[in-house]
């Protein structure tokens, strides 16, 4: 068991990692077109008004709202028509008295006017209507700023840029947005059945799982290689890696046994944050720092690998982007009960169904920790702290959802 | 009000695009490597099983179970140790009386043994180990086809390919994946406040937006470029736009009232497949067919334009690829009463909260259809059918989460 005899709690290993000094992700200023799926270092405020004019919300017509006091369809009030307003052009030359103005949705509303009546509340009969129901002030109008106040907040601080923000940071005159860098992520496999050729070869999964799995707009994961189990080999592989990136995952090389290649290879290169804490999945999971970058030594075997990876490295994107979530969290009832292993987080996967009699959360069927047959049909993640040794059957959980909802 | 005087109602708008005759998307085989998001259109399934080797789960010793039958702390069996396995090599030679083998998890389980004690359940002295625990035939073993049985269905048809199904695909020799080519779409804006310099001129947000949000692993959104309020002008760009194209987007040119550039742009091209609807918002999206291929007029107001445009595309989506879920719903209790205007389908922009006490959907605040504002801190849509004129508060409902989970 040599370096796993003492594991420390989930708890123990966030509060290391929380304490660790980590590299600063330095910011960059990006056009906002650009910014999707980024994640903001600074709050953003609108610089001009949404609109900047006062804009008619419908086809219609108009109109001094106080000019059509008590009109109805007995009592219309006809009105010359003195040009016509659409979005992009207009034909109107100054206010007449009993006028109105024709515009069209999006048009600017005409100074001296404060509402439009809609096309369908009046009859037209060539160059002039009758209008046949009241609007009051400022009807069917998008007012200055209406829509997204100048200096408004538009993002928070450590908030994910989505399309609609984008629109908004347009629309409003930001130039520039102020995001976080890309986090740069190294993968390097290790195991010398990788290699083709080898005993009982096996493709190598795993590193393709992470590069799709973390391959998201504010992540930039590479490949760092392949290498045999050699000690000499692997520490080359992260140094290199370590160089490119601000961040290093490398998979196998490590065991509850012997196997020891990897801690071997990073003894002379950072420090323990912790070697294997109590989780499950993902007990021999250590983690190192190495001038303030973090290295994640995780086991070969694809998904439980991930699993176990998942919940340190949301901590540390935390500490180092602020981001809030990094999961859209959903909750739901287990329709049957979980075992956890006592003094564990269980790291179990799980199918969330919404319902309107009230969501429900299965426990994906699982044989052994190398079970990929478990996630095929998963979407979530739950999460059991080791205070508890199992859940009964109806009780709400938050689950973790790891599909992609764009 | 003009070709807006009969909306059909929302039922009957999907009704007619189920009705229609849409061109096939066709299909391409593709590495798995490259395939995370796609949609299949096939079902695939396992071509060798996974594992393709009994191996060990765990780092201990290979032994036969009944060998170790009735031994305890104070009753151990002492074994020689026969070799090593480890994964991708072995100094296994051969199977000898009273031993066992090291080995660690990954390793391929040597013939005649059936089981693996662990490492931290024998007492181990230089070439000999003491076994304190018994053990079950193929415990701590992954046995030939656990994980991924050999012609298992891995993906069914129409389904999203995730970053764990590669894993599977990979693992079980799948060499290609047949999949939908990703559905390629046109985005067309028009509107002459879209040209710098016009009066009032506006940003293009909402071709970015669109942009933006169809920016999907199965999907390949494309600008079809910008024209002024033109007849001519617009329709030379949706017939380049559709050649080029599955589908086509145009935002602007058309409203309740007068304005009907594009209505008229596309009399010659295509056929209406309905001309407004009873939705809100988005009341005069028109929906044509050309050629097997849709037409979408959109409002040129952003947010209620996507959020219109994304119920019937969802409805096209389904039929041309027969994809289940285009959005992950959720479900929880409305915090406060909604209203819906009877006979129309309302959108409603809604912001989902998970808790342990429950699931919360509260109504986003908005002021009149160009709200960019309701949208930005949201992160679902509540759809409410016409039949219902409202929802009481404590109401469980299903929404469609908008935002990115991956």
């Amino acid at each position: 068991m040599g370096r796993f005899v003492n594991l420390v709690t989930f708890e123990e290993a966030v509060s290391r990692i929380r304490k660790t000094q980590w590299n600063p992700i330095s910011t960059e200023s990006i056009n906002p077109e650009l910014s999707s799926g980024r994640i903001t270092s600074t709050p953003l405020h609108a610089v001009e008004n949404v609109p900047k004019w006062n804009r008619s919300l419908v086809d219609g017509y108009a109109v001094r709202s106080e000019d059509c006091r008590g009109v109805s369809e007995t009592n219309p009030l006809s009105l010359g028509i003195n040009g016509i307003v659409e979005a992009g052009r207009s034909s109107f030359r100054g206010f007449i008295e009993n006028h109105c103005t024709e515009i069209y949705t999006g048009g600017l509303l005409p100074p001296d006017y404060n509402a439009v009546v809609m096309a369908e509340d009046v009859e037209r009969s060539g160059d002039s209507v009758s209008v046949l129901k009241t609007v009051k002030p400022w009807e069917n109008v998008q007012r200055i700023g209406d829509d997204v106040p100048s200096s408004s907040e538009i993002l928070g601080n450590s908030d994910i840029i989505r399309p609609w923000h984008i629109s908004a940071l347009i629309s409003s005159k930001v130039q520039t947005v102020e995001v976080y860098r890309k986090l740069r992520i190294g993968i390097i496999s290790t195991g010398n059945e990788l290699f083709e050729g080898s005993e009982g070869y096996i493709p190598n999964t795993t590193q393709r799982l992470y590069l799709d799995y973390l391959n998201r707009p504010f992540l930039k994961p590479e490949s760092g290689g392949v290498s045999h189990d050699d000690v000499q080999e692997i520490r080359k592989l992260i140094r290199k890696s370590l160089e490119r990136n601000d961040c290093v995952i490398v998979t196998g090389g490590t065991s509850l046994g012997g196997r020891d290649e990897v801690p071997e290879a990073m003894a002379e290169i950072g420090n323990v944050i912790f070697a294997g804490s109590m989780i499950r999945p993902g007990r021999t999971l250590t983690m190192y720092e190495s001038q303030g970058k973090p290295v994640f030594s995780v086991s070969g075997i694809p998904i439980p690998s991930l699993m176990s990876f998942d919940v340190y490295f949301e901590e540390y994107l935390k500490i180092v982007t602020g981001i809030k979530a990094y999961h859209q969290e959903v909750s739901g009832r287990l329709s049957s009960p979980i075992t956890n292993n006592a003094g564990y987080l269980g790291i179990h996967r799980v199918t969330y169904f919404p319902g309107i009699d009230g969501s429900k959360v299965e426990i994906a069927k699982s044989k052994g920790s190398g079970s990929l047959a478990s996630i095929l049909n998963s979407n979530a993640v739950l999460l059991v702290t080791g205070d508890k040794e199992g859940l009964p059957e109806g009780t709400v959980v938050k689950v973790k959802l790891l599909g992609d909802t764009k």
